[in-house]
């Protein structure tokens, strides 16, 4: 069993085209060996945002901190501090921070996601 | 894609043999169909417990509030908010809240654990 605390992961920035002040700490990793599916912590400095993106993959998504939106294939939601999201494979995503300070959620992905 | 909110999702009661004071919300369950993985949520009460136990699948636990302790087969470790618990699939473990106040943490599972 591994037992950490978030404070002992490091923060990386996600450098990929259409993200902006977004960070990210892999709470649940490659070199953890997880069998299923791994846990990512996400950063999003006001006015930050992840790219406007599908993939064939699922998200699993809990807030934990901040205010936001989800953009979809339908609009914008607002999402907060403890919102639930399940983007299907295939479904367009893209979160932004919208308050003034950081969005924090978690982001789960099955292993076989590529990166 | 699914939005919801922690408050919209109905908390049960755990029954199962050496549970007490448990509750559990599925965050994203069998109803959501996700490919995957489940995303629940669990509430021990002050004094409340999983059951010591082990199984095949694997948890990935993050810890939202509170206070407690994981029984591991090295003995016991204290978590709280932000902890982050990778439990191997075979290892014993139990959640136990030590604290005053509710202990909250998900615990994600994969699709093909067997409840």
């Amino acid at each position: 069993m591994d037992i950490k605390r978030v404070e002992e992961v490091p923060a990386n920035a996600v450098e990929v085209d259409g993200a902006s002040g977004v960070q990210i700490q892999w709470l649940v990793g490659a070199e953890d060996r997880p069998e299923h599916f791994y846990m990512r912590l996400f950063i999003l400095q006001p006015g930050g945002h992840t790219p406007q993106h599908d993939h064939r993959w699922e998200h699993e998504v809990f807030v934990l901190e901040g205010e936001g939106t989800v953009v979809t294939t339908d609009g914008e939601q607002r999402i907060g501090r403890s919102s639930v999201i399940h983007v299907r494979p295939g479904e367009t995503h893209q979160f932004c921070n919208s308050g003034d300070r950081p969005l924090k959620f978690l982001c789960l992905v099955p292993v076989a996601a590529e990166y």
